[in-house]
């Protein structure tokens, strides 16, 4: 799947304006990656954000409406085919969950029972780690434990 | 894809034990997942590692032996069926990657450069945030970052 | 992918008791449908509600053993192959998913905001309504709304 | 699957008018769920019932006989691509189904005979829970038992 | 997917029996096509029928307890792998769905009405057409039309 | 897969022409399912055929001749995407090979022997038969039996 | 997919008689591939060739028994998995259909109209010719055409 | 995948011109099926053969430019979707390498030993043989044997 | 997945120019595949490399600005649909992971212990060994090893 | 696709016998990857070969005589299964002919001309190079170029 047109043109923009996520960040009032996520199709931002994210990244005109209805619109979220992503970027989170997944599950089912981590209230950061063998990116997921109903 | 039969004796032997991952990982001398990781058949023991911790959860006999070898063998590592998973705990993860995989991918580039974060030079570590609205489950993922090589 | 040893065992003792899920439901203190998905691996049981529904449906000896701790171990959950079922009565929902899947997006976050119906803090109920032109089967979902978090 | 730009007309056009879908619902004689099941090409319309929807909606000119045309036509339904959804609202449908299918099989199929719950004879409610621990969504399915004939 | 050791046992008994599905039919009071449905595990007999089938095939003893309980029972139906069935006999019916499926769609559609052809109240006959040049197969589908239902 | 151009151009001018698939086949001199399935891209005409056809839905001009060209071309056939349909209409099929697949195999084998039911030197009728409980739809499939060749 | 049990044992009974396929060929009066094709259950035979072919193998006993009604029954034919092969030597017949089925397709329409050549009534010979640069395998498929059929 | 812009202009062009293949490949000097792979982009013609192609159908202008280009570049080969295809007349080698492929192995691999036909070192010739009952398809693979190097 | 429109530019203007990856190579002070790797969207070129590459190649106006900013963007890397390639160069290469995958792995975590050979730390190089019995391709893969970290 | 029950006793006889493969090539006369690639079912013995590597690794009695007869038969090779492989060793492989596949075609096919490399008269070799920032691994596959024919 293409990034979408309302993608391509806030990532063409922002490298227009030289801006970084975490300058967008602290522009926006939200998170870098949060922010990173709406630029993807993948979340929705208040009127306000929207207007504000489209003066610093200095788009104006037609393509201004279409893109604040855009971004204040309840997406249709997931940005990749489906099945198994072929970048080896993204592929990496595939792998992960192919060798940890199980191991995460007996782990953290042991610490808060049956149920699940909610991957929609949920946050997730990113570090960088100064390393001399090389840098070491940091991430961390933080999501609420849903635990399973009986009823 | 089921477990293996040695998952499954593990995992038996460690419910008679009554021990926790986090028990075993202090007996073991290694991370709480990463033990996980080794019931799963994805991770290989030193010798004296397995040793100890069949020990610990007294596994004896022709089993012994069997489940020796194993741990002790570098696996075909991956332990779901090829796709998307089925079970809610484990499909959550494929779903961060839809939701936030290009996202995460354009903020650690744009901190790092082109290239991944390693899969295998790489830990991860589980903690419990007590929260009154609902406990918050928290991954820390640490892999070194990998840039491509120009040749 | 064929329903467990488990399963078949139950669902066989069940056949012998002449039990409906209804009356297996009053004697456990747990819904018709939750009942029936501990049958089928998709739930897990407390201890005394295990040896409850054992006593009910008179399995006993090693066979019981089994079962006891299969219930009431957090299981791998998802009891069907990925992709389409081909059993026409399990079809239809996701049939239903195909064709009213959207519609059910676009009301239900026109009434709620972003966010999703929680298949975890939830819970299912089948009634029977009587109709001279053949009867119905009335479904309800009940699951919490999940909003999405911005951080 | 991308809606289809009738869809993408239609939906947009009711964001100009600020209409909900239960005020759409309450102008045009049709359930909510019915008539968002309209805009994603799921359902046909009589040509009155598209005309007056078309008035709301205030879509004039050329657009409008292309619409009505759409609207007026049995469609080929199934708004999703095949296989899984990527999106997660719709996801949960599908793990309902991976989870809860056959407990839903064994419990109707007990109280009805060897059959299905119709998806064509079929309708869908959506209401609101209030909750002060958060609100729920109340999904209501009503189909019609269609038992297997024999011949 | 491999025919059930329940089917594999009345195949072989119904060739040692010698008898024609036309004959048993006459013997169970069932079409020839509903009698061979059940072979596959894609029908429920009657406690009578099932009876009745098992003393014209000879089948006794403690697989006859078994083959009864299955016959009995609602079966989890669709005999065939998901996807594209490569058995040559099969695939002509998947063929004829990729080539006169849309055909069949407008011609049935424009004398119902918005609907479907039920395969659930729905009957199968299968008649041979002697010919010099080549005997003809003759295939009856006779289904219940249902229209959609607006809400 | 969309229906082609050509597809819908001749799906619109029968529209307009308020013509009925059966009113084309007594102007063609072919049958209504075969008219169909022209419309779809999955036969060929005789040049004379293809012109009456667009005489009598009033095509002219240059799309005319576009699609007289593509009429009387042997098409690369099956006008559906691989898999599994999700029209609910055109699903029911895939079903009825699911259930009765091997149940006709065995039946049609049974009276033929080993060979297959031609989908190439076949033909397809659809009547309606009319009954107070709903009518009833009754497709008539006529194919050659084809016995495997021993050489 | 595996070869099933009675290929498995025609194939050690084979190797043990020493015998050829053109050797079988000759005793059982069918062409070469043909008798290939009994062994891996893709053909039926009378029951007086299944006869022979056991005797000149040399098999007794109850695996006899087992077998000659296997191969005096019409079997599900296919013997791969659905999709595309991996063994090498398979691989080749699915790369000829990428590289040269469209042009067979032009080519053998031209000269028979539009129709397909037949899988069913159709043979295959195999030879050598002796090259010093290299044997080259001739592979002959000889298929009747099918026209098809207008109604 | 649809044919590419480039085999539909050489395609039409033929057509206009009323040549078949056998008589391009008189002109062309080349054997039938090759030119016709040529046209759905599946070989590479020398330069002089290209231009000679474009004089007989009469192709000219910029147009003729592009597809000089395109037919003296080496193709990224392979015209189908990836898996089953599902034109009937495409379907039937399918259909042959399921039914005779491992026939096929054998019989080959006992003549030749362990290795392949190659795709590569490869011809196809396709003959025509009148047959009062029905005319039949010869189709002859000629392929050069590569035997498994050991190292 | 089709080339995209900079990779089709690309490949064109390397035409016209008549220069090999041999010479770019040589210009642009990279190896031969690496500057291949650009042309496909693949890798990341300084702006200084970009800059001279589109020098080289004489491209010039809004189209080289446009390709700029392609080549020294960090692309969503995997040039291929995912699964299995249909071209026949390409497939080779899946071939042998099918092959000679398991072996690669026995002997070189036998050499190095559990880990992987790095595809980002990784170099590719292309040698032609001429032989009288046909040229070969020698092709050297260098990848750093990466053991699994333990924690 | 597990390895079979002859791989899993040859991996087992090898540990016991405390030998690597570079042992064995020196004692068979083949190279390690080939002696790998037999222990995998993808290469064929002769049998004196066979006979040394059974005594070298010491098997005996009723599993020697098994093993001898499979490692001297043509195999069904392909030792994965269909699709992209989950074990992150074996993915790399993927990943590089989805990143490198096209440039390398491209690089081989400007210095071959169109063909392919063969993987069938090919050979593959491992080394090790010593480097303090890491070792590395080495690669050389060696492929005879296949130029496609013209007819």
């Amino acid at each position: 799947m293409l990034p979408s047109e309302v993608s391509v043109s806030l990532i063409k923009a922002k490298r227009r304006s030289g801006l970084s996520f975490a300058e967008l960040s602290a522009q926006i009032g939200q998170a870098e990656v949060w922010v990173a996520s709406l630029f993807y199709g993948q979340a929705t931002a208040e009127l306000q954000q929207a207007e504000k994210l489209l003066d610093v990244l200095q788009i104006v005109g037609t393509e201004r409406a279409e893109i604040l209805e855009v971004l204040t619109t309840y997406p249709i979220k997931g940005a990749l085919d489906p099945g198994i992503p072929t970048d080896p970027f993204l592929y990496r989170f595939y792998e992960i969950l192919q060798v940890y997944g199980l191991p995460l599950k007996a782990v953290i089912q042991e610490k808060f029972g049956d149920g699940i981590m909610s991957a929609i209230d949920f946050s997730l950061t990113v570090d960088k780690e100064e390393d001399p063998k090389g840098d070491r990116v940091l991430i961390t997921m933080n999501g609420k434990f849903l635990p399973y109903r009986k009823w």
